[in-house]
């Protein structure tokens, strides 16, 4: 029996990928959510089929359930018509394990001879808009984006997507970073939507984004009636809660 | 001599398992100690025989007595009769060490070519029901689980069943896990005869759980007047504990 | 120069043993120093040679002096005349290692096949008596000890003495544990008395009991004068104490 | 797939170095960040080309953008003319893993045959001069700086410098360290520009250090204003700030 | 390129030593810091050469400067006319690693087949005195030291001293620990002085204290200087203090 203190960190347990020199994308949890939003959206809209999971013995110790059926956190999809594959996760990686997960991720991309690495993040600014950036580990993925969206001047990505860009420079993989401007962590459909159009625009998906914009209103309409309730709780205090003033 | 840092983080150690195929469950102390609870009665009603045990340096460095006996405190059961074998826990399993031991357990299971592996756990609620709850790493095992309990729709199980669940995923193994609706960490036998009457259905046990209820009557009997008792004092405080005051 | 990160965590550096299928016995401090009290006892009456001694790198970073010798914190002594080897400890032994301690013990005592591994330790209750408890790994162990100690029906029995118990078990050597019945951590010379006596009903030492009386009665003595002084400061408390009052 | 585990910890990821026997400087954050400035200004002047990176899984997981192209945190840069190698750090090493990133740098420039490694670090002290001290790890290295910049009597030298040092005496390498005295953690150009000045004159560099000296007047001036700025708000707390005093 | 994990915990890096079955003393601060002083004193008075390091990379980063040179802190002097070899320590051992260092100390020694290892330490009392104690790994030891020093009868040494003299008793060495009673950790010179008189005592050295009983005047004269300077300061509170008083 071996022991599982040999087991490698990071594990990609994966069907064998059809597409041939695929683009492979990340949507890790991070500000705005905004890497899980988009990621979810492109593997809706465009049917891609779950052909692997990442797991790690790092992970924290639970089994994610979805209708009765245990998910791995951290899923793998594919289009082989759009030449498309997506790594989905629905668990906030560890700063301490980014590291580990983006390089193992990157070492079993790297066998598939993927044509870009993409990572899609969010930018926390304090602005009102939604602009997105861009950034690459090389020349050649810079003009790529440029005149689509922004460049991302100066500055530093954090967590697997800096992992994987510093690890595509290390390996000589073209990694590109796509970064939607949003305000903090909290989920962010508006920036979300900015970076599918994006998405659209760099790689001709042509995805629908009236579901995304109809699903932002609704949930803008249910936190501004959350945010009236809450005026009117802290005009009137609570009787319980004054007994501890 | 061999040094201990060698020695693997998890061992099995156990005699020949004569069942073929068989259903592997594991009951570890969790949520209501339904794990515990229902696991014990199935190894008494159904005469099971000690087997083996699981050990890990990572355990806390003590003995567990039974009459002058020294136990292990993961031990083996099997009823070749039944085609089943019981792994049962007397300490729980520290979060930072379950996905040694769930992952251990699994890959010694997996040598048995297992029919399935079952764990059995609890789930909190805030309600008053004691609903039965499934979950599966499979169509397949979904299919044999639905008609009998719920399905756990959404959500995660964390531990030792949910490291089970995930490894049993990853290495091709149908995990069934059964969940028994209770209300916290304490001890609870309505919640726990709810799973005996679910495995009965599901896997023909035919369990009487007589003793169960009267066992859990007993207990509800001895807690209603510890609660009064402990009303009783309430009411009346002691001196010693006013001077305080 | 072999590099000091491969030695092993625990070293027995031993002469050879001559006895033939010993008694091992182990004597490290826990509850009233009942280990320690009668272990270094048998060492004295039945005048063992000292033989060897167990390090660690897990120990602390002390040396410890008699009569301006160095003498290794754990030792081990022999008697060939009795067939009878005690490793005895003069430091208490971390939680956190004494599983390697106990597991690295093990492994050298059973390559000396050893009739049988007796613990010697303390088992803290809140009663007035000295009663001498007894635990064993096996069923042919128990039957040693029925009848001449009380059997320790239900419990859990810590540190280097539950390790041995667990690896006794998982080697298929028979061991033993001999628990003093104590009132908490203070050295007591009484319940030692008893569990010498126990060692004399068990293997037939025939140990003179009146030199270990006298040592208790003094202690004793000593106990109740200092007490009468504390007593007596305590009614008249110095003006410096109160001065904080 | 090799596991990330086997990784070294510090990785040296370079082109060829045509330079023979080069002059290897390091220039990383410390004192007056006085490494940085001035290993930055020897590239920019002498026009120097990056042909590597120093990486490590001990760094944060963090990619550094300029312009839209992620760079490595440490970079090397070399001038064939002038036989010259920096390596050039945009993150503060920590202590912990200094030592590690020290000897991987020294393991990997021995390979070299480097004339000599020189460390630019600047020194904290409480004066008001802008001295630079010099150390070397051999009397013929001493022998190169005396005269041209004072002796570092006695002390010690931390971080990635001070490891360089004790690495390049450990493998018999010339190592020398350039100190700028300055008073503390900020930025502090008028110290580099005298250790620019020392390069020079140590190796012959004939640097300009007019665009210097120009950048330092500039920032001093913005440094005055702010100061000014801040005394008039101290003069004037605003009220939101007074609520709380 | 080696990976630095795979560096041993401790170095020893040293030239041939001429000297045969040399006596090996070891000097690291500990209490009164008498084993520098009285190490340092030897080096001085014996006028021996600088001939290796002990270098660790578990030791803090920083190089260490005398006159503008780095020296390893933990360094190696002989005295083949003497034949004797000093480690001479400016850096106190942390706990954690000493027996890492006393470990590899005693393994480089071994191989010198000393005559005997001799650790210089303090003892801290509560005393006035400056007795100088004397431990041993053996009887052979012993004798050599009795007569001439006071025997340590019951006790504990920590640190690099205690771990060496538990190193020499695993690897059959005499070990012999020289101890000065100090109180406390500041620096000692009268009890270093005692110290010295009795190496002459031991070693035939023969050591001139003259120098160092003026060293010890001037320094008791400036620390009768700076407390009645306090005496004068605390009388006087200045008023910057008061206004927090």
């Amino acid at each position: 029996m071996p022991d599982r203190a040999e087991e490698p960190f990071v594990q990609v347990i994966a069907d064998r990928i059809e597409s041939k020199n695929p683009i492979i994308m990340g949507g890790f949890p991070g500000m705005g959510l905004i890497g899980n939003i988009v990621a979810q959206y492109l593997i809706d809209q465009l049917d891609m089929k779950p052909c692997g999971r990442v797991d790690s013995k790092l992970f924290p110790p639970i089994a994610i359930l979805y209708e009765g059926l245990v998910k791995g956190p951290v899923r793998i999809y594919e289009s082989a018509e759009k030449n498309l594959v997506i790594i989905f996760s629905d668990i906030p990686i560890d700063p301490i394990i980014s590291r580990e997960v983006g390089g193992g991720i990157v070492r079993w991309a790297k066998e598939l001879q993927p044509r870009e690495m993409v990572s899609l993040a969010g930018l926390a600014t304090t602005g009102e808009e939604h602009k997105v950036f861009g950034a690459a580990t090389s020349q050649e993925g810079l003009e790529k984006i440029k005149g689509h969206i922004e460049l991302f001047q100066m500055g530093t990505i954090t967590g697997v997507p800096g992992v994987i860009m510093n690890e595509c420079l290390n390996h000589g993989l073209t990694g590109i970073c796509i970064l939607g401007e949003t305000r903090g962590p909290n989920p962010d459909p508006r920036a979300s939507i900015e970076v599918v159009k994006a998405m659209n625009r760099l790689y001709g998906f042509d995805l629908d984004i009236k579901p995304m914009e109809e699903q932002a209103e609704e949930i803008e309409r249910m936190l501004h009636q959350l945010s009236e309730q809450i005026g009117e709780a802290e005009a009137k205090p609570s009787k319980d809660l004054t007994m501890y003033g």
